[in-house]
This record gives structure tokens, C-alpha cells and sequence, in this order.
């Protein structure tokens, strides 16, 4: 297709992929016809900085929207129609349904469409999860009723359904606004995604914070009480004024699964590196949509922010003719969780083990700055390798520093399939105030090979 | 060789590529003779950590010291001497000649020779160079030299001759004994080895911080005076309680020069991929040795300390019969000036020039947090690539925060000959604390691939 060829380009869903892919393509070729149909009245903003944002009550929360909605209509030349819900894809007829707000229906033609629904908080089918102090925190609106809800309701005690991400986040948000959280999940363990050392340094920051943890109990119903709401565990009951539900994400394909689009890996819409699906003239990004793992080579669901916008870029270029293969996620990931720095790449031993590696795994305590220099706390480092093929598959970090950036080496490793070996090789900075001579990375790599 | 097999193993240098061959060798091989010479008094400490420890008055200097000379005889069942200085080494007869402190002279045999004499600071040869006053920062001795020079002699002006690394360093710990700053330099540009903008950041920093900057001033003499010394400029005197001298170093090569051996880049012995020099009894590692660049290929002479560390384990692997190649150096390396992180991996655009690359270079200005994220200051990102095969040659970065840790995804990059292009394909890690969606790494790399 020629750059420049007139087209028209439909997008469902105006949040990182969407937006990324109708900007790009625009700018790629200006003969283009782009229209989004986004069903809230919000686009491109941060949803990660929504914790952060919620733990100031003087912020306001307009300042996570990088780009308001007339900026893409007027600058961008993007039909961006906010309020509009797509309820049907014809792919035989290259057209999309919906209805807005309003209640008026509407229809669009495409040449090329993407459907970039996103994902949406798990609602856990028990009773009382409809009133009106149970919010999950996953679009702006949904935030914004929380921040509101915390300050007019004066918010005093707030239990968190899971213990992901947003849950972890969102129990340093609630302590800065004076909000004591109990935490409840099903599950024993309190982070099965984390080697057991770092789960539990993990844990200890949360206790130490006054967080109270509730794993391995299940939440029988919500009920209606006097402050707000009771949450009654299977041999326990919680007073909350909030309750957040926060039990994980599934992504929103079923657009796509009634158009008869193939589904992949977590029931996410299955795409090619090129972000095709299974329809010629159908992209899906972001959320909704699979990758590939760079460390297993198989489909995964990881929905993160990167690789949204990247996959939004790669639509763009793919559709104006400029070939763009993505070579997959790492599932790269970073959070804090009060003064804890948490951050993971690749595969766990578990997921190393499914994927059929034949993984080892070696747990280090390194410091954060050099010996005899002030101020250094630990660092806790799990490295996961093949002993078959020698290569790097994972790694996990907690520590109060150096800990976020630091991640990011062993990712691109696993990016370049290095093996452990070659990994140990690398010529990593040093200076006192930000680690030892050996960097932490280096030692775990180091103890990890004597074990392979 | 057996690895249990009875040899003599002689170390000329205990400091960290001396004494990581040698506690390495004697751990892997029991029935060794394991002898270091060292000229100086200590042995195994943090030398880059001076600059902080002088900074504070009340931390002792022996905070510094990782494992004492007592523990390495005792616990490591290492012959070690200090005060032992080595002045012949005769590679036909395998030994090595000296004296002592005290005057008296030695030998000793050897199977296997390390020379690890490490690097010296370049002492310009002006006039009152060799006043008590003048000193340099290399060694523990000169450290607490120093630092018991700034407390007794109540230093209020010091004058720095040089702008590199540890002269950069000593205007923090100086500012925070309350010593009013200047720094000389013969060169017209500040500092010729970062891009301009990176340069100009660290500059600012400085003069903040009261440093006052005299580039392009050449040294005419040193003269003693009523408060210690005035340091004559061509057109300019300062006053100065203390001058500290730290205009470079040099690899100490000369025993190696006189006993034949081959020298290398940067006038540091030339040694092969598992630190053999020419000799094939005789290993050199650490400062006084060369090594290959892993971007460019050809050798090079960087005197850092992670290589020194690596470089002494891989000499006792190799003489030990466990074959272990270095694959070389990226001059990987961050530093601290006052509030500034700085860091560095690769080529600059004149270096890549210099290897007969076709470099291009880009420099951004990036957020150290996500839109919207209160305390985000800039981070600027110079990046270079080559035209012809497309790979990354080098990043700069400078910043308050989040450049430190983040250089070492570059540098991984680096060991594996990544091309811009795959870099910028790699899954970074996001969290709104800690940056952008996109990292400023990634930034940098898909606006230098438009320049390519």
C-alpha cells in the first residue's frame, strides 16, 4: 500500500494502542480518514499513575491525561468520537456497529480496522459486588470515583480484594490518605509469582506499613453495614468504608470472538508479530490482544503499557507499508510497593518449567552500594537459567534502591537470548553511591552458573 | 595443568586484580604456593570510595578496607608481603627481584607470574609539583593523607589540576568539608569526552555548587605561600590550603618493559583474551593492562575497577586449566558530581570516527518519571549508532536520578552487538516512579534510528 494512498482507518478502543496507531498513521499518510471509537468519555492517559495520583488529594487528576481528546481532533486531524460503543464487528462487510451514550446507534466502514478494547478488572461473582462502595480501579472514571469516594466519604478503613499490581500499589495510595487496608485473596500464598524470599521481603514492607494480609481466605459476600460495607471471609468479617477490587484483569475480545477472530494465549485475541489477526484487514493491540515471550518463543497474555504503545506504533507502520515485526515481550515489569522497589523479567522457575526449560534458579543478597559506603540496604536477586541450553530465562529483584532501572540489563539479555555465561560477561558501571564493583546482576549471574 | 597439581604462583600487586587471582588460585588449587608482592602497606580496599569517605570526618578510613592483609596469610592461606616492592622481573631465570621497605632485598621463584601493578597519577613536571601540599589520590596512604590534611591543616581553598572522573568526585567531598573549590585544566573544552548538552549539565552542577572552572589554563608553577601554595596560571593566581592533583593516570608497565614483554594500548601491557602477555608464564591484569574493546574490537586501555576484579579471576581459572576468555570491555562507568548521575557506555561519535565506523549521534531530553508524576526532573540521553551495519556504538546519559542503573541495559546491549534497531525492541520495565512508558534508552534509540 502506498503511503499516501487514501484509506480509511478504524480503531476501536482510544487508550495507548489506539491512540498510538491513529497519531502514527496519520502522520504517515494524511490522506488517511482515521477514526477512533472510544466508549468513555477519556483517551490516552497514565492508568498506571492513577495510585499515585489517588495518594495526593491536592492533585489533580486531569494531570495523568497527556493528551485531551480535542487535541487529537484538532492538531492530530483524528475523528475521535468519545461516548461510542462498537457492539458488532462484520468483517464480510468491513463495517463496525455500535451504539453512543445517547442511545443512538451508529455504523463505520473500514479499510483496515483495529480493535484496541483494552482488558477490565475480573468482578468476582459474589454477593453484594454491585454496591456502591465496591470499585474496581482500572479506566480514569473509575479513579476518579475512588479519589472522590476516599475524600467525601472520609474513608477510614479500605479492603483490597487480590494482591496484584494495582492492589500492592494501591496499599501505599490509601496509607498516604490515612486508610488502614486489610488485604483478602483466595490463594495461600501471598505472592506465587515471587521466589519465596522475595514474596516475603515483600510482605514484611507491607506489614511493617500496617497493611493487614489475608491470604488463603475466600470472600464468601459483601454486605451493606452501617459504615459502608462488611466483607465476610469464610472465618472472619471486615469493616471497610471502601472496598477495591483489584482480582486481576481478562482482556475484552469478545468484539472480536463474535466476528469470528481467532483467540490465543489468556483468551486475548491471537496476532501475528505483525499484529494481524487472524482477519487480513484486522489488527488487535494492546491489551486485548497476545505476544509473543521472547524467553519461551510461545504465545503469552502480559498486558503492559510498552508494549501497548509499541504495538499501536507497529499497526501503523504495518498498514501504511513500512513492515514491522515485533519480536515479543519479556513481561518486564516494575512496581512500588511503599519504600520497595519490585521488578521481574522473563520466567519464573514455574513458568521456566511449563515452557520446557530445565530451569535453576539461585537466590543472592547483594547490597546497593559499595562496601564501606553509607546508606546501603539489601538487594535481593533471583535468577533463573536453562541448564540445557545455558540461557538466561528470568529474573527477579526487590530492594529499597537500585532496583527499577537496574532490571532493565537483564531484560535486554533476554531480548538477545544471551546465556548466563555471556550475561556474566558484561562490562556493567560502577561507583560506591550506586552498588558494589560487582554489580548485583553480575553476582547472581556468577552464583547461578556454579549451580548450572 | 592439574588443578591439585603443587606450583608456585607469584602476584607482583595486591590490589584487586592481585588479590582476586590470587585468593581465587589458592581456593582452586590447595597445593599451591601463593605468594604477593606488595610495595605499599595495604591491600583489598575500596579506592573508589576515597572521595566520599574524605567527605566525612567522622567516618574512618579503614571503613574502606574490604579484607585486611592478616586475613588474606590466615584465612586464604596466602603468602602475602607488603611493603615489598618488585624491581626486576626475569622471565628466563622465573623470578622476580626486590626490596623491601626496610632495605633488604629478595627473590622469589615462580611457575606462574601475575603482573598486576596497576596505574599511577600522571604528576605533571611544573615547578612545586613536590611541595607537601601537592598531592594525588590514588592509593589508601594518599587517601588518608588527604583527609588528614584537609582536618589539621583547616583547609578552606583547594585547587583541583584536572577535570576527570575522581576530580570531579573530590569537588563534592572538598564542598562538604566546606573547602571552596577551583579546577584547572590546559584543554579549552570542559569535558571533550561528553557530548556537549551532557557536558553543559555537569558544568551547571558545578557552578551551582560553587566550583569555579579555569579550561584551558595551563599550570606554571606551584609556589609556596603564607596559607600553602599559589598555583600560577598564565594569567591568574589561586590560592590554595591544597592542590590536589589529578590530571590522569598511567598503567605501571615498566617491570614489564624491562623484562621484554610486549606493551599494548595506552602504553599498558599487552595481554590476549585470557590475560597472557607475551610471555607465556607471565599474566597481567588490572590497570596496568590492556584489553579489547567489545564494540570496536581492537584494544584499548581502560582502568576500571570491575575489570581489574574480573580480569584476576579469570588469570587463576586459566592457569588452574579452566579455560576462561574475557570477551572484553564496554568502559562502562557512572559517576557522582554533587546532585548529577553520569554515565557512560561504548563509543563517543569522535571514538567510533577514530574505529572507522560511520557514526551518527543523538541526544534527547527525557522525564526520569511518567507524565504526571510529581519530582520528575530531565534526563538527557546522547546516543550513537553506525550508519553501515546499524549497531549501537555508545550512550552518554546525565540526570538526578535514574541514569546510574540504566546504563547497564546499554551495556548489555554492547556485549552482544545489538543493533539500534533490535535495542529499541527490547521489553523495559515501567512504573510512573521510575519513568516514562518509554524508557529514555528507548527514546533514544527510535529517534536516532530516523538520523540512521
Amino acid at each position: 500500500m502506498k503511503k499516501e494512498q487514501v484509506m480509511t482507518f478504524l480503531v476501536i478502543g482510544g487508550d495507548a494502542a489506539g491512540m498510538s496507531a491513529a497519531s502514527k498513521l496519520k502522520r504517515m499518510n494524511k490522506n488517511a480518514t482515521v477514526t477512533v471509537l472510544e466508549m468513555t468519555e477519556d483517551v490516552s492517559y497514565s492508568a498506571c499513575g492513577m495510585p499515585y495520583n489517588i495518594a495526593d488529594p491536592d492533585r489533580d487528576m486531569d494531570l495523568l491525561v497527556v493528551r485531551t481528546a480535542d487535541v487529537f481532533r484538532q492538531k492530530n486531524q483524528i475523528n475521535l468520537l468519545t461516548g461510542h460503543r462498537a457492539e458488532k464487528v462484520s468483517p464480510k462487510e468491513k463495517k463496525v456497529f455500535g451504539t453512543t451514550l445517547s442511545g443512538q446507534s451508529f455504523e463505520f466502514a473500514y479499510d483496515k480496522l483495529l480493535i484496541a478494547t483494552g482488558a477490565r478488572p475480573v468482578m468476582p461473582n459474589i454477593p453484594g459486588i454491585d454496591l456502591d462502595c465496591v470499585l474496581p480501579l482500572k479506566n480514569l472514571s473509575q479513579g476518579r470515583l475512588i479519589k472522590s469516594f476516599i475524600s467525601e466519604k472520609k474513608v477510614k478503613k479500605a479492603v483490597i480484594i487480590g494482591m496484584g499490581y494495582i492492589a500492592l500499589e494501591m496499599c501505599e495510595a490509601f496509607g498516604k490518605r490515612g486508610v488502614a487496608v486489610s488485604m483478602v485473596k483466595p490463594g495461600e500464598t501471598f505472592l506465587p509469582w515471587m521466589q519465596a524470599d522475595l514474596s516475603q521481603m515483600i510482605q514484611d514492607e507491607l506489614v511493617q506499613n500496617k497493611v493487614a494480609l489475608y491470604a488463603g481466605k475466600t470472600v464468601e459476600c459483601i454486605e451493606s453495614s452501617q459504615i459502608g460495607a462488611r466483607v465476610v471471609l469464610d472465618d472472619l468479617t471486615l469493616d471497610a468504608d471502601i472496598v477495591l477490587v483489584a482480582a486481576g484483569v481478562v482482556p475484552c475480545s469478545e468484539l472480536a470472538e463474535d466476528a469470528g477472530l481467532e483467540l490465543g494465549a489468556g483468551g486475548a485475541i491471537a496476532v501475528d508479530r505483525m499484529l494481524k489477526t487472524s482477519d487480513p484487514d484486522i489488527y488487535a493491540a494492546g491489551d486485548c490482544a497476545d505476544a509473543y515471550h521472547v524467553v519461551s518463543g510461545e504465545k503469552c497474555w502480559i498486558p503492559l503499557a510498552l508494549r501497548a504503545n509499541r504495538a499501536g506504533w507497529a499497526v501503523a507502520d504495518n498498514i501504511c507499508g513500512v513492515k514491522t515485526e515485533l519480536k515479543g515481550v519479556a513481561g518486564t515489569s516494575v512496581f512500588k510497593v511503599f519504600d520497595l522497589q519490585v521488578a521481574r523479567t522473563g520466567l519464573t522457575v514455574q513458568e521456566a518449567n511449563t515452557a520446557g526449560f530445565s530451569p535453576v534458579e539461585n537466590m543472592i543478597t547483594a547490597r546497593s552500594r559499595a562496601h564501606g559506603h553509607p546508606g546501603s540496604t539489601p538487594i535481593l536477586v533471583n535468577m533463573v537459567g536453562d541448564k540445557a541450553s545455558g540461557r538466561l530465562l528470568g529474573v527477579q529483584m526487590t530492594g529499597t534502591e537500585g532496583v527499577a532501572h537496574r532490571i532493565n540489563a537483564a531484560a535486554v539479555a533476554l531480548q538477545t537470548s544471551m546465556t548466563v555465561s555471556e550475561f556474566f560477561q558484561s562490562d556493567l558501571a560502577y561507583a560506591p553511591p550506586f552498588g558494589p564493583v560487582w554489580d548485583p546482576l553480575l553476582t547472581a549471574a556468577g552464583q547461578l552458573l556454579k549451580k548450572m
